[in-house]
C-alpha cells in the first residue's frame, strides 16, 4: 500500500507537543492515519490537536477514533468545540457513539445539538438496537422524476454537500416516497436534456428500518449494491446505509459465531479491553454448564465400575474413545453451523444432511477403528500390557470407535438443525450439548461392546 | 425489502417453459433476483433464455450465476452467444470464473474472446492466486490535472460507458502513474471552470497487485472506501477493486477460520456441493492426526495402571478432568486466534495475554474445583462409592480440576501466539495441538495429584 506512513520526525513533533507543527504536518494527511497516529495521546492533548486543525478534517478525523477515545476526547474538550464536532458528525458514526454511552452522558451530548441534528439523533436512537434504522443516515439526495438531468445536476451542486454519498440519486413523488434508486452513472453518460423519467426504470431494493443488520449485509451481498435506501412501512425514505458499515457488521457477526462455537458468550468489546471479571464470567457460564453435564461421565463410569474392575485395560482407551466422538461432532457441528448461517442448509435439508453425515460417520469411523485396531495389536506382540485376549480388546475398542464416531458426527450434524427448528441459535447451543451428549453416550457404547465381546474371557 | 418477490406466475411460466412469456417479465427485474430465479433450470434451458433476453441484461444476469452455472450455462451455448457474453462480462467477475476451471476449459473460453479482452483476461490471470489483481478490473476513468470539471465530465459522457464505476475519477500523469484519486463528488459540487488540479490534494492510498486479498479487506475497512485503485511496483495505475467484492472474500475468510477452529481443512465449495470423499478427506486428516496423538493418553494411563488398580474409584473422574482441560483449552485458543486475526493481539502483547490468562485459568478452575469437590463430599454423604476417603478424593480430583483448567487456558492461549512466532498459521494447527497437549498433560497432573494426597490411604 501507498499512503502516509508515520516517519520518525512526526512522531518527534508528537514526542515534543509541537502541535502548530503537527497541524502543519497533517494537513494532507487522510483522516484514517491521523486517527491512528493520535491514538496513544492523552484526551486533553487529542482535544488541543482537534481545535488546531482545520473545522473539516478535525471532524473526519474524530469520526474514525473508536467510541472509547471519542468519548474522552468530548469531556476533556469545552462545550464550543464538543458541539461543533458533533453536530458535524455524520449521523450514523454519531449513532454508533451515542449507543455504546450510558443515559446520562448520551443526554449531556445531545443538548449540544442544534435542534435539527438532535431531532435526527433522537430518531435513529429510537430504532431497535442492531436494526438498519441505527446505522441509517437521513442526508441523501433526492430528486423528482420529471426533472432533466440538467436540473438535477443543478440541484446536487447547490444541496449535495452535505448528503452522505452522491454515487446514487433518489427519485421520490411529492409525499416523499421512493419511486427509484438512479446511480450518478446514468445521469453522467446521458445527454443533459434527458428527463429522469426517461432514465428509472422503478425497480429497486430498499430496506426497513426495523430490518436487522445482518439482512441490510446479505442485501448488499445479493444486490452487489454501495448504497441502499431505507424506507418506512408507507415506503417514505428515509435514509440510507453504504456499503463499508456491512464490512464492519459482517466482521462482528463472523466474530460472536466463532467465539460461540468456541463456548465462549460474545465478548462485547476486544480481548484486550475487555475487562478481567467480564472475560471470565462470559466463559463461566458454559464451562460450569458443561461440567456439570460432564458430571454425568462420573455417574455412568460408576454403572460399569464392575466390569472396569474385572478388566482393567478398558479404562485405558476412555480417553482416547471419548474424545475421538468429541473431534468428530466438533467437526460436524462447526461445518453444518457455518453453512446454515451463510444459508447454504435449510431446515428442509435435513435428509440429505443426515444421509451424507452417515455416509462420514462410518468412513471416518472405520479409518480410525481400523488404526486403533492395529495398535493394539501390533503392541500386543511386544508387550503383553493388554493380556492374552488383546485381539477380543482390540475388537471392543475398534467397535466402540465406529459407534462413537458414527454417533458423534451425526449428533454434531443433526443438532444444530434440531435447535435451530426449535428456534434457538445453533452457535449458541450446539458446542456444550453435542460434547456432553456425545461423551456420556459414548461411554455406554463403549462398555456396552465391551460386555458383549469379551463376556465370558476378560469379564 | 421490497424489490420483485417469484410469484406464483412466473414459476407457472418456468414450469411451461415460456420463455418469450418470461423474457417479457424479466425485463424489469434486477439481474441477482432473475439468476436465483432461473438457477434450477437445466443448462441447456438457462442458454435459450439468455439468448432471449436483451444482451445488457444477460450479461449482467449471467454475472450473478455461481461458476459452476456459468460454466455449464457457456458449455451448453453455441460459440457466438459465450463469446458475447464473455466479452461483456467485467475483467474481474470473468477472472473469478477462469481461475476456477482446470486448464482446458480456460483455454478454450480464452478462444472466445476479442484479442484486446483476451489480453486482458490472460495479465489478471498471470498475478498470484488470492492476490488483489485477480480481484481488479482494468475499466476506470482517468484524467489529467490540467482539464477543467468541464473536461472530466464531457470526458466521462464520451469514454464513462464501460468503465467499473464513475463514482471516483483517477488523476494520472502522461506515464500513466497515479496522482490522486478524485471522489465524483468533488467534480459535481464545484463550478464547472474548476481545475482538477484545484481540486485535488495528492494524497490518495493504493493497493499494489501483488498484495493479497485480507490486505485489501483491511484497507477498504480502514479508510471506508468504495473504491481502492491498484497500481504497479513503479506507482503505474493498472485498475481498481470495488468494496461489493470485499464483502464475499471477507466471508469466505471467517468461513476458512471456523473451519480451522473446528478441525476440519477449510473446503473450497458450500457444504451441499463438496463431494463426499473431499468431505470426508479433509477430516479425516485432522481425525487422525488426533487420534494419533490421543493414542498417548493410553501409555500414560498404561503407566499409572498400579495406581488406578488400587484406587478404581480415580477412574470415575478421568473424562470430567480431561474434559474441562479440553474446553477452556478451546475457549482460550478461539478468543486469542480470533483477536490476533483481527489484529487486535500482536506478538509483543504476549506477556499481558499470559497474565490475562493465568487470573482467569485461576478463577475458572477454582471455580471448576469447587463446584467438584462439592458434587463429591455431598454425593458421600448418602452414597458410599467413593469409599471412606471420599474428603481425600474430592481434594484429588479439585486439585486436578484446578491445575488442568489453569494448564488448558493457558496453553490455549499463549500456543497460537507461539504458532504465529514459527510463521505457522494459528487457526489449522492450535486446536489439535492444545487438544492432545492438554489431555495428556491433564492426566498426568491428575495421578500426580492422587499420587501426592492419596498415600498411605487408598493408595
Amino acid at each position: 500500500m501507498l499512503g502516509n506512513l508515520i516517519g520518525p520526525e512526526i512522531n518527534e513533533l508528537i514526542a515534543a507537543r509541537n502541535f502548530s507543527a503537527l497541524r502543519e504536518a497533517f494537513v494532507d494527511w487522510s483522516p484514517a492515519d491521523i486517527a491512528e497516529c493520535i491514538t496513544d495521546l492523552p484526551a486533553e492533548e487529542q482535544a488541543v490537536l482537534f481545535r488546531l486543525l482545520p473545522h473539516a478534517l478535525a471532524g473526519d478525523v474524530f469520526e474514525y477514533l473508536d467510541t472509547d477515545a471519542q468519548h474522552a476526547v468530548l469531556r476533556a474538550m469545552g462545550n464550543v468545540d464538543a458541539a461543533r464536532i458533533l453536530n458535524d458528525m455524520s449521523a450514523d458514526d454519531r449513532t454508533g457513539l451515542l449507543e455504546e454511552l450510558p443515559g446520562a452522558a448520551v443526554a449531556q451530548l445531545l443538548q449540544l445539538l442544534s435542534p435539527e441534528e438532535k431531532a435526527i439523533a433522537q430518531s435513529l436512537l429510537n430504532y431497535p438496537e442492531d436494526s438498519v434504522g441505527r446505522r441509517m443516515t437521513p442526508e441523501f439526495i433526492s430528486v423528482r422524476s420529471d426533472w432533466t438531468i440538467q436540473q438535477v445536476l443543478d440541484h446536487i451542486r447547490a444541496h449535495g454537500k452535505d448528503s452522505e454519498t452522491l454515487n446514487v440519486v433518489y427519485v421520490t413523488d411529492e409525499r416523499g416516497r421512493l419511486i427509484d434508486d438512479v446511480r450518478i452513472r446514468e445521469f453522467l453518460l446521458r445527454p443533459l436534456e434527458t428527463r429522469v423519467d426517461e432514465i428509472h426504470d422503478s425497480s429497486f431494493v430498499a430496506l426497513h428500518a426495523t430490518d436487522p443488520e445482518e439482512d441490510a449485509v446479505n442485501l448488499f451481498k445479493r444486490y452487489d449494491r454501495n448504497t441502499l435506501p431505507v424506507v418506512d412501512s408507507e415506503n417514505k425514505l428515509l435514509g440510507i446505509v453504504t456499503v463499508d458499515d456491512m464490512l464492519d457488521i459482517q466482521e462482528e457477526e463472523a466474530t460472536e459465531d466463532i467465539q460461540k462455537l468456541g463456548g465462549v458468550a460474545a465478548l462485547e468489546e476486544p480481548y484486550m479491553d475487555a475487562p478481567l471479571f467480564d472475560l471470565v464470567r462470559k466463559r463461566a457460564v458454559w464451562l460450569v454448564v458443561l461440567f456439570l453435564g460432564q458430571m454425568l461421565t462420573a455417574t455412568v463410569m460408576g454403572v460399569f465400575e464392575k466390569e472396569l474392575a474385572s478388566a482393567l485395560v478398558l479404562a485405558l482407551f476412555i480417553p482416547l474413545i471419548i474424545s475421538s466422538g468429541g473431534n468428530s461432532g466438533s467437526q460436524a457441528s462447526t461445518l453444518i453451523i457455518r453453512a446454515m448461517s451463510l444459508g447454504e442448509i435449510k431446515l428442509r435439508d435435513w435428509w440429505k444432511v443426515m444421509k451424507r453425515e452417515i455416509a462420514s460417520g462410518l468412513l471416518l469411523g472405520g479409518l480410525l477403528a481400523g488404526i486403533g485396531f492395529l495398535r493394539i495389536v501390533v503392541w500386543s506382540s511386544w508387550s503383553d500390557s493388554y493380556g492374552p485376549h488383546f485381539v477380543r480388546i482390540g475388537l471392543t475398542v475398534s467397535v466402540a470407535i465406529l459407534g462413537v464416531v458414527l454417533w458423534g458426527t451425526l449428533s454434531g450434524a443433526m443438532l444444530p438443525l434440531l435447535l435451530r427448528r426449535m428456534g434457538l441459535d445453533p452457535a449458541t447451543s450446539s458446542a456444550p450439548f453435542v460434547a456432553t451428549l456425545v461423551d456420556v453416550t459414548g461411554l455406554i457404547i463403549y462398555f456396552s461392546a465391551a460386555v458383549l465381546i469379551l463376556r465370558g474371557t476378560v469379564l
